[in-house]
């Protein structure tokens, strides 16, 4: 039986998804938690990972096991400590893949563009200065549609040659000094999502102009663009597995 | 020179605003950071303390200080650690006193009566119930007013003999699974506002009558209530030194 799960997680004690020698990470601290209910080792697969510090409120993985139980996820849940949470669990057909099966995500990415908080330290990006948010939206659509998105992650081309992923929808909202961009695409490679917060971030500093961020795009070279967004701001929200019709409408 | 000062913190990591021996407190780490600055020991005074885990937004103290420092400040909050940031710091005259010219205080309490979140462990309390604010609106109506609260605090009577503290206002508002109850009072006495909380919350689950609740406080008996709320909800938002006239709004 394959099982797919929807998991909520706190990634501010975490070196990330992926297991990691000598470092807690989320993958193994829920492969650890299933083991003490199965009874065997399990391993589980997700959509895609997420690095340090970084939170889920809806990343999925699936996984193979034979046995059942009343209430596997209550049972699950008990295991995992407080700051990873199985939101739901479910079977599926035996060629679901949490991966391969996914049409597009949605992430979030927090800015606190007031004064500094202590209490956001491990879930925002603080600027300490004001963005005009207007501004971000207007650069925004640069990144709208199918592009090479080569200039602005860090996967290497050895590792995925084809860097060419498609972004359906922007949002840029504020809700007091909080500013939440949301972005729904078809695949996001390493450090995508924060390396086009950051240049959103710069081009409403004044730092980036809207001809040297079409540029950036065009150059398809890893070189082009020096940003990068803080990991705490970043927040993956949902995998979808229907293909994008109408976007999900974000709500604060 | 006396200063004042308006701290904002999170409480997770400390065992509370007071110095305690063996265990890592705001007023400790403050006190490191400004001898950092001023190479001399300074004792600062708070406006009460806050307990283990319970943050604060609007703390106040003060300290005395001959020294000048250009951005004293700036300063400061380059010695503290992330989870602690002083918003403001002023001088003020000899007499002041962070506690004993404090006229009123105001405290959010906040609770998640949704699913559960792995995000907000350590920053509000969660019932996994569903809580009718209407209900808990209803109820608060009991506690406003001056009113002996000795069945409703864990300050002993030999420490703090007259318990009669003064509620000027209490606010139940809802946002999403999110429920803020806020109080302005010329005081509040240990664990009060957690305590107060926690009956709101009972009565919304039907475990507590009006009567009964009324009975509670007319007792004016440590033995009369044993509910006490998660101290991670707790933020302490404001200590005024005017006069209560008319409550700040609070906004979400």
């Amino acid at each position: 039986m394959r099982y797919k799960c929807i998991v909520s997680y706190d990634g501010t004690a975490y070196a990330g998804w992926q297991r990691q020698n000598g470092k807690r990470s989320i993958q193994q601290t829920i492969e650890e938690a299933l083991k003490k209910i199965v009874c065997q080792d399990i391993k589980i697969y997700a959509s895609g990972r997420t690095d340090a510090q970084v939170h889920a409120r809806g990343q999925v993985f699936h996984f193979d096991c034979d046995k059942k139980f009343a209430d596997f996820r209550k049972a699950l849940n008990s295991q995992l400590p407080k700051d990873i949470y199985i939101l739901s669990m479910e079977p599926v057909a035996d060629d679901f893949h949490s991966r391969f099966s996914a049409c597009y995500k949605h992430y979030d990415y927090l800015i606190n563009d007031g004064d500094y908080d202590p209490l956001m330290v491990n879930y925002c990006c603080q600027t300490n200065r004001k963005l005009d948010i207007a501004l971000m939206e207007k650069f925004s659509k640069i990144f709208i549609g199918e592009h090479d998105f080569t200039s602005f992650n860090a996967t290497k081309k050895a590792e995925v040659e084809n860097q060419v992923r498609t972004i359906y929808r922007i949002d840029v909202k504020r809700h007091g000094n909080m500013i939440k961009i949301s972005y729904y695409g078809n695949g996001f490679l390493r450090y995508m999502v924060r390396i086009l917060s950051q240049c959103l971030i710069e081009a409403a500093l004044g730092n980036l102009t809207e001809k040297q961020l079409t540029e950036m795009l065009e150059a398809e070279d890893k070189r082009a663009c020096h940003y990068n967004g803080q990991p705490q701001g970043l927040y993956l929200m949902e995998v979808s597995y229907k293909p994008y019709l109408v976007a999900p409408v974000a709500e604060w």
